[in-house]
């Protein structure tokens, strides 16, 4: 049998359901990881081992509950938890125990899970101060932002699974630095409840996996009653829709390679490439996404300001106050833009299968004080569309370089099967 | 002097500013009222005096954080507080003590308000369990819901102010129900976080008060910086669109009267009356709300159906299980009409300086088993515009019929100026 903490969470929860390996052996295994590399990584926020042992084995001793029983899922440290310290990566929650459980930490403890640490965040997953974390594949490099301890934990094998949240792009970014596989789903799927408001026409829960059938088992929980449980993915003859995005002059070479690379890989596996230049409509998408955020932000930072200003990063600050002076004006035509782009975009997915785009600008940078550009991820949270990272690919120096597949709201399992599909084409 | 327990909010902030009053002294008469009337109103789901005169005494002895300085404030009791239970009418919370504050609380503290206590409301604040409130007018009547112990507690003086929420028509209609003054304001003008998940795309705060001016202090708490500030609005010449909305056939003859007396008396105070019918675009928008306040539901009560179903009313179980069939295509397309909609509307607010609509059907319902409709209330909160309930007219029973005025999102301070004036007007 391989190291449990490297298996997938499919291949972990089979042999859970099996009786061949414990909630236990495995929680420990994760634990025994996180312990030799976290002090390079530092990926977690809080970790404490005998409440992670103390659940994995009060499930074992109890009925399956599920695919999820008894696998470890990582918690980004601005989802409440009610027995683990919810911190935000602030000192305005140095001393606090917020003691009431997230509506996802609820669900996967319906569902079995170990809920197994607090992973680190930037400053209440927004601005401000970062997370330590460190990208796995080069320490020296940022691991994406603001879900960093998620994507790490993840990809470092500290745990088969996590949950992030995605304002801009902080789950996606980071699943394309770390090279993981990561599922943005539709905005309203999943609610965001118990998680630190910031943007909410943005925030969207995500999920952070080493496979798309492990993405799978997480949508399955936060979604049971599917409604676009279709025909099998095929990728021989689907049409594809290559969309470069109106960031695409931001785009590095890594990036730009990446995508030509996987276009010509599913090409060969029978797919057909089709540019899908979006309408002029949505060129003022990302600056929108980016205003919204601003401004919706305020009223979220607002009790923070009045409280104890003192404790906020300056970055927070400005929103806080705002500083960039946005004007109620700009924000509903950002509104307005937005619900007409939705509309646009459902029309023009319609005549694909699936949608390919680049995750990032280019592989991780190096340090951790920028933590990467969320460009190509913003217009996708405002148009609410359901992502996926699809990992495989690598830069010229080594590093993983993600690319996006998306489609129309609500088609998260369609994405999916798409996404599963592409990865193996990545791969051959 | 008045009874501290009678006056606004702005009146009694006043007095404790010229150190007329102290918050303990205000604090003491609410409580007195409280307890001489809540045996039959039953406005409150917990009220600890010594908890709120701790708070008065404090504020009391500390220097002025401005004007809701000492200030009882009542909290619906589907909004979080570290120092008080929160029990959401759900058996769910009986025990449960969720120790952290929503973000609106946190604001109310920091600008020295007293948190009062937890008002009754509607199981949580969505369906099945109804508050056990009764209407302070006609103990044989609802107040209406969900909000229906803050609408309530002020109506009856138990307090100058208190929080809201809505999803559907949770704030306007209990306020014109029980006669009281009452402000929706835009959508993401005021952070929900905390405040019980129902609907993302709906849910709004909203506040309570025996006057206009009183809305305003809530108002400069949570939006200290106002960028419709305009001119002060006059009614002489002031253009205004009278709107019975789509759902107007279900307007009672109570709502109608009001509707026309209201409109008799701003035209006679030099207001200048134009009927306002919605382009046929908004027929099926009140229906996409329900649609869209039961689909997104679904998202927000998984997590209790999968934790303990059993404890869940008939009704909350239907909307997390989706039992009347709503499909994703049917959101979206309830998505994509709002979005239209919202864009619509702003041209068409444009030409007016406000706009009249009714706030409820007609007088509130006999007995406490139906809690009223939404059917005038549900447009408004989908297209995201602020809302004031103006009391001031009765209805054939005696009972108060509120009516809306609205206008563009964000107009919030512009609305409630005219709001005061139509006040003024219906009232003379």
């Amino acid at each position: 049998m391989a190291e449990p903490h490297r298996m997938t969470a499919a291949r972990a929860s089979r042999l859970i359901r099996a009786g061949e390996l414990s909630a236990e052996a495995l929680t420990r295994a994760c634990l025994d990881r996180a312990a030799a590399r976290d002090g390079e990584v530092r990926a977690w926020a809080f970790l404490d081992p005998d409440l992670a042992l103390a659940q994995a084995r009060a499930l074992d001793a109890a009925p399956s509950r599920g695919p999820l029983h008894g696998l470890p899922v990582g918690i980004k440290d601005v989802i409440l938890t009610r027995d683990m310290p919810t911190r935000y990566n602030s000192p305005f929650h140095a001393g606090s125990w917020l003691a009431a459980d997230a509506a996802c930490v609820s669900l996967l403890r319906s569902a079995g899970a170990v809920v197994f640490g607090k992973t680190e965040t930037v400053e209440f997953a927004a601005t401000g101060r970062k997370a330590p974390t460190r990208n796995p594949h080069d320490l020296t490099r940022t691991p994406g932002a603001s879900s960093s301890g998620s994507a790490a934990a993840v990809a470092d094998f500290h745990a088969p699974l996590a949950l992030g949240t995605q304002t801009a792009g902080s789950v996606i970014r980071p699943a394309s630095y770390c090279g993981v596989w990561a599922l943005k789903p539709t905005w309203g799927l999943a609610s965001t409840e118990g998680a630190k408001r910031f943007a909410a026409t943005l925030d969207t829960l995500g999920w952070f996996a080493r496979s798309a059938e492990d993405l799978g088992l997480m949508l399955d929980v936060f979604d049971p009653d599917p409604s676009d449980a279709a025909a099998p993915f095929e990728l021989r003859g689907a049409r594809i829709g290559v969309c470069r995005t109106p960031s695409w002059d931001q785009a590095e070479p890594a990036t730009r390679a990446a995508l030509a690379t996987g276009a010509e890989r599913l090409a060969a596996a029978g797919a057909r490439l089709v540019d899908l230049t979006l309408p002029p409509l949505f060129d003022d998408l990302p600056a929108a996404a980016m205003r919204i955020m601003s401004a919706e932000g305020r009223a979220a930072f607002l009790p923070e300001y009045r409280a104890a200003p003192e404790l906020l990063d300056e970055a927070l600050l400005g929103i806080a106050t705002n500083a960039s002076g946005i004007s109620r004006a700009d924000l509903t035509d950002a509104y307005d833009l937005a619900g007409a782009c939705r509309q646009a975009f459902a029309s023009v997915a319609e005549s694909f299968d699936a949608v390919l785009a680049p995750s990032t600008t280019g592989e991780a940078p190096v340090g951790l004080g920028f933590t990467g550009s969320p460009a190509f991820n913003a217009l996708w949270t405002l148009l609410h569309t359901p992502c996926v990272n699809v990992p495989g690919l690598l830069g010229p120096n080594g590093m993983p370089v993600g690319l996006t597949v998306t489609g129309p709201r609500f088609s998260d399992r369609r994405v999916l099967e798409a996404a599963e599909a592409f990865g193996r084409a990545f791969a051959a």
